[in-house]
């Protein structure tokens, strides 16, 4: 009963005092629950931590803080520190954008996650905890009464190692119940990402369902391959078992999967219900994925009519050092000859802060100089999952109609 | 090159000397691996701490420790201290029978996860890591070089309470280049799990994919559903979005499972190329997922033809103070009237340390007291996963055959 009146009053938006905090929750009777949300875009994190001198949390979370807490305090950009009241510390973080958000906190210089919170996130080989901000931006993170698609992971055959790699595929509510057959789109991960990571932190099929449920995007199929050629499967899924491969290895923009790329569009069609045609098909990436779809689309101007660069990277200078494989050579050559044979949409976006924002500059200035005609959007923030998943909202509405 | 160096040199099974590790890892250098995983049964586990004043790892794996710690340090059960050296903590835990472990560390008192591990498993509301001893009992929980089933999260109708619940799908491989219908076998959880549970901490789909290779197994449909039907799917998935749900739930052993479960039979058998007949059908689970099995396969004798009962629950009375449900009444008639109309095998198994041990000897009493035929098991160990993933791969070979 404690904890229900401590709940609604957070809910109300009110930071119970010292006094009722301590009265409902006795440090080491672990009744706290932790992160408490609330309509008013606040999360009041708690973590019990008798011992601890000093206790901070971190995460994309403390970015747009302009909570209760003294700046003066902060040691870092991004460690905001939590109060101490008798071994309970706590913190509230406020005027959050609706959005899906990612935390740990930080006990006498030990990152530590919270023991309240089950929702973690992988990413690259960092574990976070993850909490939701509801509100207009974030409404599509979560599917609620509408038809709910299927997500399968599959194994292709690879002739590159002669391997089976596997990789997650969306089928649009009501593919079962059906003849019909649909539209595809290709979705690629970054650098660090595998086939995993549009589903997860990008909530991918929760957006999709969303946004086929209300008629705003056309119902397709989405496709997500493991972009790491060095890699059969997402960490765990693989022959590797749990053996932890290292962030960088060989194959990530080195050609070999903009050369392999066809066996999986193969195994699509011959698998699924897809309309096996250029005029309905799609490919987007973010950073590394939307490198991988400005190769895919140039070398292969007879695959894709709609073309998403989501931060791409798009200089692969850098991870050839010793020359330039075939499919990165002659990229003006070849996106002429792309716009030439017919292409429905380019479309690039990226944040203000990104570290890739000056390439990408450049690399719309060589398509300016060309007049090839894209759609360009910016956005605040940098080479981050709040702009990903943004831009996938974005980009979906103008698929395959 | 020195860390290189330092793995091989555990991969040896030897244990660096104190210089060794001060060389190769200076603390706040994080050039240190966690954890390192010999052929020997070992694992060296590594924390950066130097602010701690005492560190503890904790998890299923401290309990079969023969190591070189101190047991005179250990202040609890399951609680192993690690050693400090100059704020780089350290603890080898020896003689470990190959599984798959869970741990955590315990830094002054609060659980710490493995900064250096990536990979992670929630059971119930609790996050861990993993570390997999590979080995002769282990060797199946990773699948290399053998054909790979696909797994699918689809959606099934449900009339209690008008909505859709997520259910998991292993397909054998080979399903989708063959018109080949498969036999089906229902693979139920425990309390606390979810439709994610057999396939994560269970990794029933690399056994499967195992077994199956070897022709130890018929391929076979896996169908794992969400056995508690309060909640429409796994936390993060359902229209829940991040709110976490209580442990304590109704709608767990209160025959509303087992009123619905015609509605997931149903839905398979119309989605998949199943046989849908009582000899081409399975049902098994773990502890509330056995129970669910037992009642299951007793009120509609004309469904399964394997039954399998996994460290089971078998008492009704305990979530059902209030007079039980039909669907638990009777049970020896239900029971003698199933084996009449046919069963082709009643598997049993339970952990000896188990504590549903004396439950599941009085049930057998009864059984043994009504003539009825079974199959018992009895293991070391108690209610755990360790159990339930043998029990898995000793009970999949007795199928379909």
């Amino acid at each position: 009963m404690k904890k229900l009146i401590l709940n609604l009053c957070l809910l109300a938006g009110m930071l119970p005092s010292p006094l009722h905090a301590q009265e409902a929750i006795m440090p080491g009777m672990r009744d706290i629950k932790s992160p408490v949300v609330s309509e008013a875009g606040s999360v009041q994190f708690w973590l019990n931590a008798p011992h601890a001198k000093k206790v901070y949390i971190t995460g994309n979370i403390t970015r747009f803080n302009k909570g209760d807490f003294d700046p003066s305090e902060q040691p870092a950009k991004g460690l905001v520190p939590l109060k101490n009241d008798g071994g309970l510390w706590e913190v509230r973080l406020d005027s959050l954008v609706p959005d899906l958000y990612t935390y740990k906190f930080v006990v006498d210089g030990i990152e530590v996650l919270d023991p309240l919170n089950s929702h973690v996130l992988r990413d690259v080989a960092s574990v976070s905890n993850m909490v939701l901000v509801p509100g207009e931006e974030s409404k599509d993170f979560v599917a609620a009464g509408v038809p709910r698609g299927s997500v399968h992971t599959s194994w292709y055959r690879s002739c590159f190692r002669d391997t089976d790699r596997r990789l997650s595929i969306y089928l649009p509510a009501g593919y079962d119940s059906s003849d019909r057959h649909y539209p595809v789109l290709y979705l690629l991960h970054g650098m660090g990402g595998d086939e995993t990571a549009w589903l997860d932190q990008g909530r991918a099929a929760e957006i999709l369902d969303n946004l086929i449920a209300r008629g705003e995007a056309e119902p397709m199929i989405v496709v997500m391959p493991n972009g790491n050629m060095a890699l059969d499967a997402a960490p765990g899924h693989g022959p590797l078992g749990l053996d932890q491969p290292n962030f960088y290895l060989p194959h990530t923009m080195d050609g070999v999967f903009e050369t392999y790329f066809p066996e999986i569009v193969n195994y699509v069609d011959s698998t699924f219900r897809t309309i096996p045609a250029k005029e309905s098909r799609a490919v987007a990436g973010l950073s590394m994925g939307g490198f991988h779809s400005l190769y895919l689309s140039a070398n292969y101007p007879g695959l894709f009519n709609y073309v998403g660069l989501f931060s791409p990277a798009v200089d692969p200078t850098q991870f050839n050092k010793n020359g330039l494989p075939e499919m990165y050579r002659d990229r003006r050559v070849k996106i002429k000859d792309q716009f030439r044979q017919g292409v429905r949409l380019y479309y690039m976006a990226i944040g203000e802060d990104d570290f890739l924002y000056e390439d990408n500059k450049k690399f719309r200035a060589e398509l300016d100089a060309d007049s090839i005609p894209y759609i360009y959007k910016e956005s605040k923030f940098g080479h981050e999952w709040t702009n990903w998943r943004r831009y996938l909202a974005d980009y979906l509405p103008r698929l395959f109609r």
